[in-house]
Order: structure tokens, then C-alpha cells, then sequence
């Protein structure tokens, strides 16, 4: 197994200004991709600190990513601490140098000296390319380990990663098996719920589940070999446990019903009366539920119904007024309690819910907004819109068929 | 100084499945209590790496804090790690065994056998309290260093660092000064224009400053003495020099502007034809702004104004429709420029700006709305609502006092 650790730099990170996402994210592809991480750590900028890390690291690793330090001001110590880790001088990289002078002068703009001071690399150091900043990677051998610097800047270290690094290590590694990853996104049962509705499964040897919680989702990560045949049939066996829990495969609820609703040619209003804007949001999250939205009213001081069967004529209504294909509305109909509604040319549909427990009221609008969500989901599916999850009680329910 | 590590454990936190927010959270905090993290590690839950890892980074430090594999299951590996790192045995605590038999008597349920072993600590091991969860944290001396183990969950860490953890290191360390933070809300220039900006001042030497970037603002966070005598002349000279870019001292925009709607006794509607829902979610997010919002009609498929007074006649009508005090709206003029608008008894204004560079939409929505309620601010202050921020060029502007 190749032994892989990440050193993040920065008194930014250390001291918390900033969460160390970039170590997250890399973890996580470098995971996925069987290259699993054994080690992480953090350091400052201090000189001595980052050289004698870098040592300690490529006595423990054959790989090591160093993120962060590479940026043109004097706080920025990371090449100058591989140099003394591997004993060398700095010198000037002139195919760098060169890079950064044409970039600028591409963007019309004078090239600060201390940029040049980002093209000084320890002697012997491979350059990695930086297409989207001034910061080049660069790459030393020490120890027996292949040292690899990376910039702090998200953007440029995610395309770094990607485009070089992760071509570098695998042809480096041609031996490692890439693990591939499937993602069953699930709503309304807890991880230990979902563990136990999965127990009784005959998961194979080389399989192996993660679970990700992203309220309001848990994530089902089901790792396997790249080319398993078997991968087909263990998805089809988990998501026939899990049912209607099931919310996407591979692809956010929200993707779904973009794809749903273009497919349809639907267009969508919303009636917000308790979610506060939230459907609104969550329409706004990819190019095609944007599209196929036309307005939602958020209205935050609304008297609660005082029938279930308003829900059903107001969302019909609005419907109507909006030229509308579907409307999703919700409504209170006392303090604890909730109309979703759901109308289309197809019918008109409302269920009555209340929470099993008390929630903070962000959580609430999420929650009933994945419930209207789904409804939508089931209603393009030619399924019925109503089904059971764990944060809710169903009081009742009125379909009408147009 | 006193030198402080972190170890963060579990495959979950080592694999990228959670971001790890404990070690930044702690960071932070440690960091304003004068107590500084030098050093931050992470490895998942395997026996030799844990002990090993406990034994280094005692070696290297006067306290270390441990997070996570307290938990009652086979792959919680802390104490084990812990006492075979002090070359101890594991013993059952009686006290936590009590105080844990009781808390499941309390809610009626059974104790899991698995329960029973998160009461076995080090042999020494000194127990602290867990007031909300079943593992208790402890703390071993090791090589001259203070270790203590913490548990995972961030509800239960984040009790038990502030109510036990800094206390004992305040008592142990009595020397280290805690720093008080003064937190400035600014939006509208980058990083280095706002060190720019503030290089001319004279901040006295105990003085420092950190930037911490919440989309859309920046903070400026300044460090001091807890006690110093030169606080409020450094913040009046920071926030004079920053001027029109500061929207909140210690408190977000949004809270000030609760507080504000709340004085003034106003009810605010929006009209979103652009930010896509942003303003009412925003206004979501503090009970005393929930309160003063009426409704937002969120439209995304509006056709564009063709005169920008149309912004105020549509602001105007709406908030006279609403009954609202305050109405706050965006609209499209073209694919490139803006119309925000504010409505109010007082006067109608309204401000054509376009975007300086080219923003993602989410981005977009954010700083308009951020624009908006900062017109609010200013409105609820009697200043002019028209001020320049770095993302937007202003093309024009109508102000109509009624």
C-alpha cells in the first residue's frame, strides 16, 4: 500500500481562520481514487517548523502533498523549507519565470518583483504547471518520497490536483486499484437506521459503505473495485431496501427533478407560507430547475388555513394565475402543524404533516421543502406523491384527480 | 509560551467524509484565548498509529488535546490508544459507569453492553465531564504534557472544551494573557485593499490584525489585551478608515438590521426578480428580521425594465399593495445592469449598477442582496442609501423623497 500524508500550512489554517477544506477535499478524491491517506498535519509559517515537517513526513510517506506557502509575500516559506529539507539552494526557475512574465503582460499589468520571487524553487525541483495563477507546484524527491508543493488558493490546488498530480501518482502507482464510488442520497432515516436496514444484506468482500450526512440527506457511498461486476446488482439490492428513501442515485435530488422538469417541459411556481424562500433557493441551484421556474410568492405572515382542502384550491388557483404546469405550496394549518401541496394539470394533491420532534426553524423549511421536493419527484414519476419519512407524522391526505 | 496540539482521529475525519470543523472551531477559540495552537495532526482509528501519534505530540507539547474515538464502538480506539501510551491498563470508572447508568435510567431506556465500555479510562486517567452524551473525556499527564481526550460529536466537544477544558488550562497556565477580538463586518474590498487601506494607521504593538472571508464579507478581526485602554480609539480609527465598507462592528449585517426594523417598528416586503429567493432567506435568519418581514415575491421569468424609474413605481405600488414599511426589489434593466430599489414612506431610491467583473449567479444574487440591505441600513440610519462598493460600477441613480 502506498503510504500517503498531506501537510497544510498557514497560521490562517492553524489558528482556525480558515477550515481546511482543501484537506477534506483531497482526502476525499484521493480516497475514491484508492489512494487513501494515513497521515494529515498542520503547521504555521515558521521556517524551522515546515522544514523539519516536511523531513518527518517523507520519513513516514512515499507521497507527500504539501498545500499552501507558495504566494509571492515574505510570509510564504514553503519552497524555501523544501530547499533546506533537501539541502539545496533556491534558484530561479527561468521556464517559470518566463510563464509568469508572459501571463502578465497578456493581462496588461506590471509584474510585481515579489511575484518573481514565486518562480524561486529548490535546485533539482520538477515544475507542476499552474494554468489559473502565479504560484507554480512543484515536485522533489527526499528521502524516497515523492514531495509534491500545491497552492492554497482552492481553485488553483483542485486543478492542480486533478489535471497533474493525480496523472503523476498513477502512473507512478500503476498497481493501485481505483476504488469507484456510487452515491444513493437518502432522506428520513438516520445513519444508524440506514445501517440497519442494510444489515441484513449480503454486501461482497470487496465492497465497502460510507455514509455522508448533508442535511438533509444521508449520503450512501458504496465503494468497489473499478470494474466489478457485481456493482450493478448491490445498488439495485440496496435501493430496494431503502425505497422511498431513495431520493437520487448519483445525482442530487435537485439534478433529478432539473432533468424531470426540462423532460416535461414543466414549469414550476411555489406558494411559500412557511418555508420562507427556500423552494425559491433550491431552484436556483442548477441551470435547469432554474429555467423551468417561473416565481415563487414567500409569504411570512399568512394566517394559518383553516381547512385542508384551502391548500388544495390556493395552490390550484395559483396554479391558474401563473400559467403554471406545477405548483408546489405549503401553508400551516396551526402551530404544529403543516399543508404541503402539490397541483397539476394531472391533479391536486395535499397532505397534512407535523414534525415527530422539535426542530430549529431553518431545519424545518429544509426538511418540508425535500418533502415537496419529493412529491414533485414521485408526480413525474407517475407515482403517488405521498410517502412516509422519519421526521414526519401524516395526519392525512386529499388527492384529486383532474 | 505554552505549545498546544490537536490530534483529530477517525476514518471519517482522515478520508475526507467530514470536514473538519472541530479543529477549526478550537483553533479559533484557543487562538483569541492567548492560547495557540503550534501544532494540528489526524490519523484514522488504528491502534499502533493512534499510540504512537499520542506519544509524539506529547513529546512535543505542554497540552494536547485528542478528539473523537470515545464512542461505543469496536472501531473507538482512543482510551485503549491513551493506556497503552501511558503503559497503563484499562480500568472500568465507577463514577462515569454511575453517571451514565443513571443518565439511561433517566430516559427509560436500556444501556447497551457497548455503553458500559466508554466508562473504561487509563488507569490516572482523570475524568471530565459530559453533561450532554454518554463518553466522557479524560485527561492522562505524559511526558510532561497534559493530554486530553475529547469526544467527536461538535455539540458535546464544544461543551466540554468551554466549560471544562479552558478553565483548567487558565488555572494551569495562569501567565497567558487572554486577547479580546473586535470583529468589523466589511464588504467591498479584498483582503489586501483593506490591508492597504489600514497600513497607514499606527495600531499599537499589542495590537493584531486578522481577515477571515464569509462570502460576501470580509472581517477584520482585532486582537488585543483584554484589558487595553487604546481598544475604542484603534476600532474608531480602523472603521474611519474603512468608512462606507463597514456594516457591522461585532455584529453581523443582518442582526443590525433586526435590531434596527425592531426600533423603527418597520415591516419590510421585497421584490426579487433577480437574487432568486436571497433576500427572504436572508431575512430568515434572525428572529427580530423574521418578525418585520412580510412577503417577497420571488420571479424568475420577469421581462426586464425599460426606464429605471418603473424600478420606483413598482417598489412604490408594491409596498403600498403590502402595507409594508420598507420595500426592498431588484429587476433586470439588461443582460449587464441592475435596478435596486428601496421604498419607504420617507422616499423612493433607486440605483442602476452593473457588475465589475463576471460573477457566478449564486455570487450575484448574494451581493445584490447584500447591496439592498445595506441601502437598508443606511436608510434606517437617515444617511443617503447610494454608496460605492468594489464589485459594482453605480451608472446611475433617482432619489424622490415623498
Amino acid at each position: 500500500m502506498v503510504k500517503i500524508s498531506m501537510l497544510s500550512t498557514g497560521e490562517e489554517v492553524l489558528h482556525g481562520d480558515i477550515v481546511d477544506t482543501n484537506a477534506s477535499w483531497l482526502s476525499e478524491l484521493f480516497f475514491e481514487q484508492g489512494f487513501a491517506l494515513d497521515y494529515r498535519s498542520t503547521v504555521g509559517d515558521q521556517l524551522e517548523e515546515l522544514t523539519t515537517e516536511i523531513i518527518a513526513l517523507s520519513q513516514r510517506s512515499d507521497v507527500v502533498i504539501v498545500n499552501g506557502g507558495l504566494g509571492p509575500t515574505s510570509d510564504d516559506l514553503s519552497s524555501l523549507a523544501a530547499a533546506q529539507a533537501a539541502g539545496v539552494a533556491l534558484e530561479l526557475n527561468q521556464e517559470w519565470l518566463a510563464t509568469i512574465t508572459e501571463y502578465f503582460s497578456r493581462i496588461g499589468r506590471p509584474m510585481a518583483d515579489s511575484n518573481a520571487k514565486q518562480a524561486m524553487l529548490p535546485q533539482g525541483a520538477i515544475v507542476i504547471d499552474n494554468p489559473v495563477g502565479t504560484a507554480c507546484g512543484f515536485s522533489i524527491e527526499l528521502n524516497g518520497a515523492l514531495v509534491l508543493f500545491t497552492p492554497g488558493v482552492p481553485f488553483e490546488f483542485k486543478k492542480m490536483v486533478r489535471d497533474e498530480i493525480l496523472p503523476t501518482l498513477k502512473s507512478r502507482f500503476p498497481d493501485v486499484e481505483r476504488l469507484v464510488c456510487n452515491k444513493i442520497y437518502t432522506f428520513g432515516l438516520g445513519e444508524s437506521g440506514i445501517a440497519d436496514t442494510l444489515s441484513s444484506l449480503d454486501i461482497p468482500e470487496a465492497f465497502s459503505l460510507g455514509y455522508r450526512s448533508y442535511m438533509p440527506f444521508i449520503e450512501v457511498k458504496v465503494f468497489s473495485p473499478y470494474s466489478d461486476s457485481k456493482i450493478e446488482t448491490v445498488l439495485t439490492a440496496i435501493t430496494e431496501q431503502l425505497k422511498d428513501n431513495v431520493l437520487g442515485i448519483n445525482q442530487p435530488l435537485i439534478e433529478v427533478l432539473g432533468d424531470g422538469l426540462m423532460d416535461k417541459q414543466w414549469q414550476l411556481s411555489a406558494l411559500e407560507q412557511v418555508t420562507g424562500g427556500e423552494l425559491a433557493r433550491q431552484m436556483y441551484q442548477s441551470e435547469s430547475t432554474q429555467q423551468s421556474f417561473i416565481q415563487s410568492v414567500v409569504d411570512n405572515q399568512a394566517e394559518p388555513l383553516t381547512e385542508l382542502t384551502d391548500a388544495l384550491l390556493l395552490a390550484n388557483e395559483y396554479r391558474l394565475d401563473t400559467q403554471s404546469d406545477i405548483v408546489l405550496a405549503n401553508f400551516k394549518l396551526d402551530d404544529e402543524s403543516f399543508a404541503l401541496a402539490l397541483s397539476s394539470k394531472l391533479g391536486n394533491y395535499v397532505q397534512n404533516v407535523t414534525f415527530k420532534r422539535t426542530y430549529p426553524i431553518k431545519a424545518q423549511q429544509v426538511l418540508i421543502t425535500t418533502v415537496l421536493l419529493d412529491m414533485l419527484r414521485r408526480h413525474i414519476n407517475d407515482e403517488s406523491p405521498f410517502v412516509e419519512f422519519g421526521h414526519f407524522e401524516r395526519l392525512s391526505v386529499i388527492e384529486r384527480k383532474q
